[in-house]
């Protein structure tokens, strides 16, 4: 089994946080499923606390300290600020499995405007109140597909 | 009740179809939903249709024509060629509901990559062997949410 | 006393809604803030509707074909369907009125991010749960003042 | 609570200053409120400051290497010069809180121009001859909302 | 002597009234410097009504109407709004003319910035409060020269 | 008073040069206007020479070797090459200072190209053999004014 | 032997006169080493002339006029103005043609500056001041090559 | 006289053997002509091999290790593999004497293929199969000029 | 059996002779390769000819003009002159299909580079002296497979 | 012979990897080609890896380190994290071999879409179900030509 590793060379916008945990990660050598068991959060959600992308609580920096033996200061000094959101990609992404999902925004990006206005009225499905989820699919052929989950909160325009 | 519509002078580049269609459409008076299920396709996939994102088949062209009461050459004339797709959008897309949804990807993309690589190895989740489904929900608390469901074919890179 | 205007060529992509409506309130010599008045909604709010960046209620689309004797039929198909925002402008915005806001973004921008963060915790200020008031000043020694209020509801960052 | 910090190498084109003051307030842990009761300034513009948006005061930067304790003369080498503005972002913004201010100023630029002609003449509101306040609204509901006043002084266009 | 001319498949987002006043010029065969007498205004003030850079004054329009031999109503309905400013353009320019003036600003932009602060303080020079003027030189040696004069207001900082 | 400085982490594509004249300017604690006279060049021409957009000839490198105290040869071996213009700036310019220019140009190219297309028929005003200066101007109101002046050869179009 | 032809739909923002003057080369069906030889001008500055990149004298239009069989007050009124240069292309090139140039410009620009900078001194070879031609060889082995000559005035920077 | 220098941290993505080259220039104070002389290239070549624009032999880099006293096997690992071509310049270029080369291109970019597929017919002047050559002319006014002579094989398109 | 057709209003830049191949092979319900075949061509340069990629040969223009019992003279108009390439497509490429090319270029474009360096020397592969061929293979499991051959001539650096 | 090599300051995001592997490389003067026989994978495939395009098997990481003598360790550490493609390359390429390839895609992009849907009906190429393969051939005429084959799945949209 392989894990996902970060070549700092390659993210050097990352915040300092992110090369103490993946470090970590591969010296434990664990999955972030293993992790997001382990302090109670969904996977994606710790990836993107290993990105930046996300805000870690004070009992997560606790767990995570204790789980990869790193001292909870350095840890809480690197963690306990806010996410500077955005840092880890130039978009349009040249990533070949991160390009599939913009592709799909391109895509079929006015087609769900459409479907989500004429369901829901004037608004916008939240990225902010959301979560996401993802799992794994084996079909009766054999076959192997992704199923990932956007749930958001739908947030109507306000009238003035 | 408001309905989706197109005005072309917004959308100059896409096919003449989606004219034909939107303006069929606005006469019917008719949500997505409703063609949907008169022709047998996932919601998404008949707004993708209209927007000259997806192709269809020559029962989608006989349906449409016969629901809308369109002359069944011309819109097959108009429909029977491949989609020319992204031509619907620039990126990054303006539209905020559109933006929400690409900013997932800018945010999340390389967490859903990290998590991905761990759970499936290298390869991307297809958006060709690809459906998506939108539905609706209101929480206990009368919140209202949207779920997304993406669902693509996992594809490992070939060795060579 | 001049009238904001619009001429189509420089606008090529609004929607024709915003014909309409500009050139009956040419015709008729009103201001945004009389039209506001007439049909009980902000100045800015109006403004946003002739540009096509805000949603018409069934109410608005009568109140405005009445006000300016237009053709009710004529405007609601033109101004039923969901706005399709972001089409007035490109930016960075060449305008130099426009230019002054997306600079005070420029500038401001990480020291309005700092200040909310402490106040509110890790999240935005809504854009779509959101109103804005424009207002006049005129101070003690006669200098004229632009009062720009924005007001959104704070969405937190969902933790999953 | 959590404190706005900054982590280098994610802002790399920072004048030094920023390191210095951002380092001194997480040592100290106190808000940019805290700071900005402390030398008298409004806790966007100390923000400002501490992003090098800003420009210091021969007092502000007494103030501020007393208060933090730090050496007199280094401060006042760091931040005596001007500020060269612009270098905290990169335009579109990536970080989702400004990006809603962003797409504030692309949803509303033209309706905000529209009423502020009509209203004052052609011309601007300047962003230099400036100033902004955030506030905190708790309303009856329990919901909370930001406020964010600009005040901007009203530039006519010279007639020549 | 050759005329400044205006060939609207180049320009196709200019206002209408471009469009009027070139061809009246055109015409008449004048030149801006001949216009600029005629209505008292510079003649760079005059080439930027021209192109919908600049706003006219009731009395500029009937000046020109008059000595175009417009008709009022025509001209008024076309130039009485508020200039969209920005359209004639795409930056960087491509006109070699124009380009000279961009590269000066690509070259000296900071020189004058360190020269504007040091006399000036923290601020900038107005393009609002703003005023240019064109003159034509010959020195002794029969060399023919440019000279530009650009006359701002300077707008310290706000401290707030 | 205040003086520009450098602050080489903004500024990291400048010579060497840079770096070396501006930390010698802020320990002497001089403008560029007393540099200027010292070498007897004029101020934009000094500050130029500091961002690294001007030639140094032998008598400025040995001028200001001498005025700064620096050692002859190694201001030498850094400012005798020929400048490699265009690095101080990205453009847009994000600095608000030198935004006011660029939007000059924005807003006036066509005018100014009609004017000195005009006055001096089909050529360019030389961004090359061209000099510029800059003075400060108190109204009889206290008003402060900026004034640029730009001398540039004219440099009309060979015909072959 | 094959003509250049222009076709209108893929330059939309050439002047009038390309179109006039494109049709009457395709009807006379003559080179533009032809023309050249018959207005005595280059065959680059003819090709030139007829994308708009070039001024015409009055003597031009006479020319063209007789030989195309043109109106001649027609062709006047689309020629006499000023170029407004650089409309008819997008850069980066996308005609492999065009681009390859471009390219020598990209590998070769430094190498270029390096060695006229050591011939010249500090300045720039003129593009305006400037004249071009083009010839055919054939060696000895067959082999044709492409032979373009620019010859530019040196214009020396101004020492201000 | 002033020689071509380097200052690397205005090319930060020059390979290393650019530095060595320009280093070993300066201290031995030579000119691209008399190290072309000695190698037997022409000027602008050995320009672009210490750009890493171009391929040096392995005699070259013998003749450039003993001319400029460079230990041979560390000049042979720094040049002897494939030149990066393109990383010396970002386009479009910011350098003025670039910029004229850039703006001939984009000037007469047409113009130059509609002369060319007259003369040669359906193809491309090789950048490769290419070569180019500076000289200096000062004419019977005293005038000087700039000569580029470039020379590329013609290539025709193949037929398929 | 579906087959490619052109809306032009997705296509506005293509040259005219698109228009009247595409609505030829729409009435004629014909592949491209059935045409390649009749007129001797490979299909992927038929369909480029279609496209304006490529020139067609007198003899090109009579066989398609026959085939498709279109005027020859017109079509002889229409397609005499020299493709103006690259008007098809703006890049990146937002076409599924075709972004999938783009992204092997991106992906291997260095490993193609490096190995083609070791194979052939310093120099490229031309894309002018160029054919490629298209072909469909069913592999023994019932997948299907896209082959793609590109044959390009190797054209070595020249020494100077 | 010359080897491809890697000059880390032309590449600075690429992964630690690629230094480690080209500098073995270098020390061990061997082609890709020789590599890939030890390694049994495709040269192209081996580039790949040694650029981060690619993903190593164990076996592969095990074959390199003892190949080339490098501590296995440290090779796994470096490589058995998933590549993050896209790092090694901006697009538009500038490297001109690179830059052909760009250009295959850009002129023919649309042609094999056509020919591809017809043959294959609406779907695409995958670039990640994928191989490739360089060849060399000399002509009978001695003339050297690249051949580069594309093979990928052909995917069909799925229906939904």
């Amino acid at each position: 089994m392989s894990l996902a590793t970060l070549d700092v060379s390659q993210h050097p916008n990352l915040r300092t946080a992110s090369t103490t945990l993946f470090e970590a990660k591969a010296k434990k050598q664990v999955t972030f499923e293993a992790i997001a068991k382990e302090i109670g959060r969904d996977e994606v959600a710790v990836a993107a606390l290993f990105y930046g992308q996300a805000k870690a609580s004070p009992d997560d920096i606790k767990n995570l300290a204790k789980y990869f033996d790193i001292d909870h200061g350095t840890l809480e000094s690197q963690m306990s600020g806010f996410p500077d959101r955005g840092k880890s990609i130039e978009m349009p992404p040249r990533e070949p499995l991160i390009y599939r999902l913009y592709e799909i925004v391109q895509n079929y990006g006015y087609a769900y405007k459409a479907v989500l206005n004429e369901k829901f009225g004037d608004g916008i499905m939240s990225a902010i109140s959301f979560s996401t989820h993802v799992e794994k699919e084996v079909d009766k052929d054999g076959n192997t597909w992704v199923n990932i989950k956007l749930r958001g909160k739908w947030l109507p325009y306000t009238r003035f």
